[in-house]
């Protein structure tokens, strides 16, 4: 009933039907046309779940297009199910929508999702929708498959072990202050095509699916890179009992993150802080190494070694060139209440 | 660090380690260290996963009480998995947090959560926890197990079939009325204690766990009563491909719900539309309803018949006494937008 898209009101199980049902291409969703999804995990397969807010405002702006709403939410999903090695499955929606929610705004967010499930090869199989007075927002719990035994976690990094990271780290912090303060392209020197990168880093950040199978073969422990790079090598080392060594110089940033640095070099602590970056931190043991770069050059991953796991005494530090270590103002975000 | 929980700032990794963390009982959840949980479904159990967003002022009033909260989102959680004849396994719970929110305020959410998780044999094994401008907002993720090839779905009902329904219909909606306008209670003739159940039904369902076996062993189908009884009837009979009468006589009421009805006979259309029972509704095969009925006597279950199912062009009625189609304003709730 077009009609009713077009002008009229939205109810939530017309929503359903013409926006999600087509995403529903697993038969676990029992196409959407029940509240549950129900699914038989393979034998020797365990199963890998996360589950991610992203609030409007907060984790993305009222501005955003929607397409990118839905890349990134899935992204975010995405990228917890890489860090674990996990292959990709299903994903369950939760969207709470404000009475301003139109059927052009769904059917954007839901082509960026579509895009990017057909991408990795996961698959709408549940959620629900409801009204909500306050800003838009949306849950994702991800399901991911990982042969018996052979799941990442965090846990499991040892001293000796080299810490490597995915792609560049920064660019999202970058983007979003572009996007807050236009004039900063100026100040940094950066091209209109830097500023669209950086912006689009923020808004539509790659999810390192290709990146699962290394994870798996290869990481110690790992963990994707969402409050902060160091704050996030932090957590992976608390859990792990170990410290780290960052060499602050070695982080990979990207054309447009460097012209920014050389601008104002103050912002290198901002980038390895700032979070967004969904990159995966993987720790590699030293004497796999050699294979596992072997394998990065293979596939063609975009894989640099930052560092490496030290003693827990030692603490978790980044170090400049000359190894001194680097005060930051904090290591990574944190929400905080009251 | 008792004194930041008291007058302090609280950070995401407090709340969960304090609060959360001793939810976490199986070692799915990693203890909630990492951001993901890990689990092994075992052979020949099927994974039945749905989700709930629950939002301040919209599905729970603000000033209900927080341990109320928290033992409503995982009753509604339990309702849907009950309704598929699934036991309960575990769950994910993401909250959005307002900034006013308070270390006394998750404590007893958090104690709420944990009775009735205990009561139910589930565990949190992951979540998120966020901060939002917005009202509160929970959106929880359910996980049940079933028996390969025994999970009941809308999908199912046959001509024929009886349906039944556990508890009783329409006290929550009586109770979020009373919250509402509290002189109600004297309109309907309803003493203190009345008043107080039914305002516990509203914010404390009771989650008919108990009724997933009987659900699973002789249910066609089945659907919770979340959105009103008619109206999920229909949800049932419209995939089903089936009809449905209603002996509306026949909707079992609690004693404080007889006497608002005898007060005011025009309420009964609205308890049997209102929703928020999470009761949960059964077709059983006419040839099954004897054994089942007698099991339901040797469990003392509350389940009580109302009706059968239909062919599909008889439609969805809800009839009188004297079999006469009752008209309805609307058969259930929806969430509109636009």
């Amino acid at each position: 009933m077009a009609e009713r898209a077009e002008g009229g009101r939205l109810d939530e199980f017309e929503i359903i039907s013409r926006y999600f049902a087509p995403l529903a291409t697993d038969k676990a969703s029992l196409g959407l046309k029940d509240d549950a999804a129900v699914l038989v995990v393979p034998d020797r397969q365990e199963l890998v779940i996360s589950c991610d807010t992203l609030v409007e405002g907060v984790h993305f702006l009222a501005d955003d297009p929607a397409d990118t709403v839905g890349h990134k939410v899935l992204a975010v999903t995405l990228s917890d199910l890489a860090a674990k090695g996990a292959r990709p499955y299903a994903y369950l929606l939760a969207l709470s929508l404000p009475p301003e929610t139109t059927a052009a705004w769904l059917e954007a967010f839901a082509s960026g999702l579509g895009e990017l499930q057909r991408e990795a090869g996961i698959a709408l199989i549940g959620g629900d929708t409801t009204a909500t007075p306050g800003p838009l927002s949306i849950t994702v719990t991800g399901l991911g498959q990982v042969l018996h035994s052979h799941v990442v976690l965090r846990y499991g990094a040892k001293p000796g072990d080299r810490l490597y990271v995915t792609g560049t780290i920064g660019d999202a912090c970058l983007g979003l202050r572009l996007l807050r303060d236009p004039s900063l392209a100026q100040t940094w020197g950066l091209s209109q095509a830097d500023t669209a990168f950086l912006i689009e880093r923020y808004r539509e950040p790659v999810a390192r699916t290709s990146c699962a199978l290394l994870v798996r073969n290869f990481g110690q422990a790992a963990i994707d890179v969402s409050d902060g790079l160091v704050g996030d090598i932090e957590k992976l080392c608390a859990v792990s009992h170990t410290g780290a060594r960052i060499e602050v110089s070695a982080v990979p940033l990207s054309a447009a993150a460097k012209k920014a640095v050389a601008s104002d070099s103050a912002l290198l602590n901002e980038l390895i802080t700032a979070g967004d970056d969904y990159e995966i931190v993987v720790a590699v043991a030293a004497t796999s190494a050699g294979d596992f770069e072997a394998e990065v050059a293979k596939t063609g991953s975009s894989v640099t070694l930052i560092g490496e796991i030290t003693e827990e005494k030692a603490g978790v530090l980044a170090v400049n060139g000359a190894g001194e270590p680097i005060q930051l103002a904090k290591s990574g975000f944190r929400h905080n209440w009251g």
